[in-house]
């Protein structure tokens, strides 16, 4: 019992402190509004650092793609080597062009980025550009995914009504890495658009009601 | 001589009228800053009617390219019939849901953008809520076009690597049909990114200076 007692005196000296703590957040300087532009700028350089990393690694899961493999033609005794990479597809090829542009801007623009926050000043003329530049982008990039998604869906499941047969019970590897270029180009629209709508609701922020 | 000097006399009272005109430009009612939000909204609304009518366009294209055609195959001794249409191919059924749905968003927008014209004083969160659903558009229908544009060139060049035979010498107007499809869908895109940038150009024309 007498080691409860200390306890139970302990505790109304305290009491005042969480009053304190209720006080002090609001000083002028750290309200959210004054700090929510800095947030916006360093969401925005977080998500083309992120646009940089996933362009740059679904070009190279699409470029290392290649495959060699011996397969069993019927009429002849021996397996014949046949081998695959991406450049045999023109919807292929297109998709290695549009995600490397999307790469290459992806660097430009977050260091466009690091120096809007840097200089805090002329962000809205920069995000207007921005806005431009990310909705071509997302135009380019969608419709790269949408042209190899197709090709590899035909690769996957073939077409019987046009007589075109699948390939990826042979090329297993390539196929995997085609449907992983995909699945990681399909992440970079997302970014894009999420891109897109974060430039614009910065902008609209800015409006005076 | 004696007809020159007239000429010279009647100079001088006709100097001041230059200088009335000038004056007369600027009443403050026809400044094209007031103007101008009316010429976006309508600009606005004219794209959103070109959309819908490409779009429908586009699917209506799209859905009616069915063909027959007796086709010689080797080793038989009489043609064969054979016939096509866009369901055969999954990235041509994805073409006109997307194209379906982009139409009948255009509809919707229309008519809130009819809204806007007449009601300008709720246009900025209108704005901002069209940006966000035309990127998504864009995205599916540029995704939309890309995989169609994809098989239809498979279709019509067909691909020596993986054994997929070209189609398009059998089915001519099958392939006008989706080759026309494809290119009025890329317009829809471009009218899509039109309508993007239109917005946001509206937006930042908001932000005081």
């Amino acid at each position: 019992m007498a080691s409860t007692e200390p306890e139970k005196t302990a505790t109304p000296p305290e009491a005042p402190a969480p009053e304190r703590e209720k006080m002090a957040p609001p000083p002028e300087a750290l309200r959210p509004e004054s700090k929510a532009p800095g947030y916006f700028v360093v969401a925005d350089l977080v998500l083309r650092v992120l646009l940089f990393a996933s362009t740059l690694t679904s070009v190279v899961v699409m470029v290392t793609s290649k495959q060699s493999e011996f397969f069993q033609v019927s009429g002849l005794r021996y397996p014949v080597l046949v081998s695959t990479k991406f450049n045999h597809s023109p919807a292929f090829i297109y998709f290695v062009a549009a995600l490397s542009v999307a790469c290459l801007y992806s660097i430009i623009s977050s260091l466009l980025s690091v120096f809007a926050i840097l200089k805090p000043g002329c962000s809205t003329k920069l995000l207007v550009h921005f806005v431009i530049i990310d909705v071509l982008m997302l135009g380019i990039v969608a419709a790269a995914t949408g042209s190899a998604g197709a090709v590899g869906y035909v690769e996957l499941k073939g077409n019987s009504h046009v007589g075109w047969k699948k390939v990826c019970h042979v090329y297993d590897k390539f196929c995997r890495h085609i449907g992983s270029a995909i699945f990681i180009s399909l992440f970079a629209s997302v970014l894009l658009v999420l891109l897109v709508l974060l430039s614009v609701y910065s902008l609209s922020r800015k409006i005076p009601k």
